[in-house]
């Protein structure tokens, strides 16, 4: 797949302030290696998974060392097999060490989001209905989580509270009105969607009869969701919401709503086992 | 229990970070809100958890509106039941808006850590062993997980690669022996206890010949921990490592090691659900 | 009018470096001031004018001074009238005198902005037309100006290629075709509308076609914009855009376009002339 | 012209602070392109003008690309006729795209001061007066305006508070007299020189019998103006100073004055009409 | 004195970087103390010495308790006695024993700096002369020691490259003579004096006849020094510099030179002792 | 010897830090210099001394001169003798101007501290005991006097107060007794050593009881210090601690403790003196 995510500035800095938290001042014990050994490495990967975190891990060993040599076998959004061998690294033997650890911890997180991503859609298939993710993100994490998501196959919802517009309860009660509510954002950012959260059958009818364009069915039960979907006849977007798991899926998808968004993918992380294996000896 | 982490300056950084990549330029959807309306609310948890997280949730409201009041009726490290009510909110009900799924990011994930460190405690109880974390952490939150799995009940492993030596294969390589790695490193860092990692029994031999003061079991089976616990008899701390899941501990534990290290506390994450409750309406 | 930027952490920041840059190591010229004296003073508009920046304003000062006390006698967004006194001022003199000068070029610059943006507007009077701003603004003060424009009376286009989609020639080009851009966008990014540039009327019926949710017309001629309104009958947004100067937008406006956008409202800056009188002399 | 601005990690983070405020966390629409075309493009400048801005340029394209080759067929400070192709560009297609209207701010509000400035001097031709700029800039550009003002050939006043004194009526008020504010200013910071406002004529000579270095002459008459020369009878340098416009300066600068400072230069702006043009098609 | 150095966010930022590279990510031993336990202390100083440093030592202690209450018995550039209390503190008692090594090396290295100037400048009583420090100064303590040496009884030589002009043989060389260098810094910067080095009787006739305003003289036997007074005849400024130590201030000084510039006064550093008194036992 | 630092992003970071305090906007003299010109030089040392600081130097000029080349004839940790030349340097003459003195800086205070270190340790001579440093150290530079304490052949104690314990008075008080902080301690974090601060014999045989791993004797006659030794009898590390001079250690040393502390070390500073020598002539 195609590489979205195009900030490598924000990558940079949140690289170094992981190997920052890592090495602090020094990594003591790496004073017992010599400061010009050559070393060659490859990354396994432990178990069935979705590769994700390719930027990250390769910024993590430049920055230990401006030299090194990684040569991928897969891109991110690959599915990988156990024992899989997804790249091989060769550089300063010592910087490797230190990179270590920082490097698969990207690594190893960003699969993980992937590859749940990945796993939850098998439970859509056959139907058109597609994953969102949430705002429900691990902090400092938001931008590479959603990343995940996307290699992992599912649809990014907005990225925070500036890239869309969602209007709750608290907001309609302070307008006035769905009416006001809608109208108002309206003018404000033209470009935007208006999404509505709605949380009966007649606070749906009333977000229709004002033109929202995307509705967010708030633990609907799956009758409603079924009903609003007729009610709805495309009028609008619709979005069931409500703390779904894997397990509930499939049900919600064949009401024929147009997506489910689950804070799990996001929220919960699994991570994927990777190891790092040198070869046997560092040449000086 | 006490608040080990005296870091403010961390947290504030975090916590402007996290507020970054959730607000961007701007709450779209906030400019709907009343600029001077007040708000009451409180966080409810809704499941048996361990509590984590007050200063960066703190944090997280106080950055958006310096005049919140937030009073806690448990502490960092308490055990929460489903339902219960954990703190109370007032301030500008705009900023609260605003500030709610930032902040409850953070709580979600650190209660998370907490709460699985307290249960895999469990798997260890009538022993002497202690939990100890790792260096495998989500990147960016490496002492705030550190600070959870105090909170848990669990115990820190180095926090990074500056406060703590561990003498792996490729440091033996290089150094030419385990003798003159551990005589290097407790030359160049006096002050700091030697830990090795060690494969078998032959290995363990070595390292306590060379009067380590730590000593990792690297994937050791029960039968040799247990050997390793009579070959050492009190000369070293004994670390048991291998990948354990909450299944295996008892047994570990069992063996008279004093420290079994598991990287799942860490590394993966199962968010704690909570929910912020607003009362009915906001004050003009 | 409400004031819609919430972001006071990123105001901090700018106002941080902007007394840096004037400010550097030290303010030479005032040791010869009295470090505790106390100064009275208060900003004068020199010309008619709409107000903006008020806290970007009052961030200087208090970033000098902790305990400074500004009152305003009018809001972001009111009209000033030559002469009028727009706020008092009361804190160490010191201070005042360092801070003055980039606490004007604050506003004089925000207000400026502000009052282009109200006198463009007066051209499509009578119409439902509105004014809309661009990405063509003076680095560093992109969402700085984005809010001067809204207090003056615009509508924000995108804050940034972040927040909005447009699709131009070179990405019709490299998706193959206008069907397919729009597809794979609002694949990408449900929640976003979709805006297309067309250059030709052809060019609109194959956007109108495909759904586009908003339609740039890039330099149509008058006739051909009518034309456009009346093809289009409410089917999507239509936005003028052109290089437009004030003498050209009554016309543009009455065709029936729902918006025209406009460079030069953040692209040029005509500063508005304030001053600081200090009263008579400093009190020790 | 020789480009006397040296310091190179400020414009790099200017530029990335820029591109951070256009890009945010992803150019969203940029995801149609192909992540390894290659463009071609040229950059016309629409208007006679004087260039400023390279190095800004150049950083702004290399962040989103560090391969990406610029060719300039002028240097700063060179002037421009309308139509004129500037810099040819060649580089990965998809950072360019992004890269672009960043870029474009940069070269159009640079070389929007420089023009100003040069403009501005026509009016003084056949005269010994210099112009110069003040503190009167836009905010987070003061150093880039400062350069683009020399780019234009007129000459910077003090960059800041830091590297210049200017004693005005509250100094001396605080420092009791003239005399003692000069002296105490000439003990202080021996190597630099004194500046100090007058607002008369008996001012300037209470000044000139203190040795001050420059005397700023603050909204004088002409003719008070042409008394000053003649009374300062090159004891002092002269500058001055007063709201002028293009329309004033002739004279002022006749009356034998060294220089004229003028805040238009930088507190306005009329940014110069670029564009960039790329070849028909990105070849992958 | 006077305090002259107002940049508060600058103290700000030296402070939290010393307080980071000074905790890290935790005072490990803190843990023993009490969360809430008050103390009071004092700082006695146990040499005789000059007082420098009041607002670093105030920051550190109010980042680690913003409530710490510190009463000083002195100003910065009061002499001190050894045995003398110069302040008392209290506060949260953890907070104040993690602070107070950073708090003491910020009081001790600047109080050192102080207390040197001091020194030096006895041996220059009796003339008119005055003591300026160099650029030759401890990394990242620039503006501190400056801050230093005037709390001492120096006078600061410029602040860096950009606040001064000091014309050195290979500006010469470039610009071709001596004339011209000085000509174009002139007209590039008229707000400046024109300081230029010379090596000798020759080079400083030359400098003369070309209007320098202050001539550094360069390791000149006090006989040559003796003469550059009398060919100079108080047409320019006198600076006389070449590695002086304490002994040689005296002749030098009354050969009537105006400024004698001392590298060692920041480039070398002797502490002052303090040390930091608890009171018999914290107060829960 | 083995450059123990491998930081980058640190150095990096203090020499930005350390170009910005010296250069600010501008380096206002180099403008007479050739932008093209090339130059080369070579640093001489002027006195016997123990070479530190390349990387920070080599950082400096690379900062202002991407392309400069520096050849260096000795390592850090090197003797060097009065009139060595150290290094040899070509690159752009004007960024080479700039640079110098930020690089010089660096050089002559850490090759000061690396030069005062190996010098005490020729009073210890014949005995096994090892110097330490101290957290006494110039605010900022504590990693980078630390790194200068080992290549003038010290040991580094603690960084900070996160990677080593160091129970003194107070904490014992708030602990209630030795016995409670030491297994508190242990408990919290035991990968590190156990060190305490005794007064007298008695506290010593206290700590020596609990199991402390490392004894610190504050202020103890020699007498005091060889029973202190007898006691432990190799129980516990001993380090000597108590404001010591060059003159006190060797007897010190030769009572058979471990180590002896030492805050002279980086409390203090002597630079070095270095000269920067151009070739006569910079080449275009």
């Amino acid at each position: 797949m195609s590489n979205t995510l195009n900030q490598s500035s924000q990558i940079k800095q949140m690289v170094t302030a992981a190997l920052t938290e890592d090495i602090g001042d020094e990594d003591v014990t790496a004073n017992l290696l010599d400061d010009s050994a050559v070393a060659f490495a490859h990354i396994l990967c432990r178990e069935d998974a979705v590769l994700c975190g390719q930027a990250w891990f390769d910024e993590t060993f430049r920055q230990c060392d401006s030299t090194v040599h990684i040569e991928w076998q897969l891109n991110d959004g690959d599915a990988m097999r156990a024992g899989q061998t997804v790249c091989e690294i060769s550089g300063n033997a010592k910087a490797m060490v230190t990179a270590e650890r920082t490097a698969l911890n990207f690594l190893q997180t960003l699969s993980g989001t992937a590859t749940v991503t990945r796993h939850y859609m098998t439970a859509m298939t056959g139907t058109e209905c597609k994953l969102l993710d949430t705002r429900k993100t691990i902090p400092l994490l938001r931008n590479a989580q959603k990343y995940a998501v996307v290699c992992g196959g599912g649809v990014n919802h907005r990225i925070g509270l500036y890239d869309g517009i969602l209007i709750k309860e608290n907001h309609i009660e302070a307008a006035g009105s769905v009416k006001v509510a809608i109208e108002r954002m309206r003018a404000y950012r033209p470009g935007m969607k208006i999404e509505i959260e709605v949380e009966n059958l007649a606070q749906l009818e009333d977000a229709l009869s004002n033109k929202a364009d995307i509705l967010l069915l708030d633990n609907f039960s799956l009758a409603d969701t079924k009903k609003a979907v007729e009610i709805t006849a495309g009028r609008a977007i619709l979005e069931a919401s409500g703390g779904f798991e894997y397990d509930d899926l499939a049900a919600v998808a064949q009401t024929g709503v147009d997506f489910i968004s689950v804070g799990a993918l996001t929220k919960h992380l699994r991570s994927i086992d990777f190891s790092m294996r040198f070869s046997s000896s560092f040449q000086k």
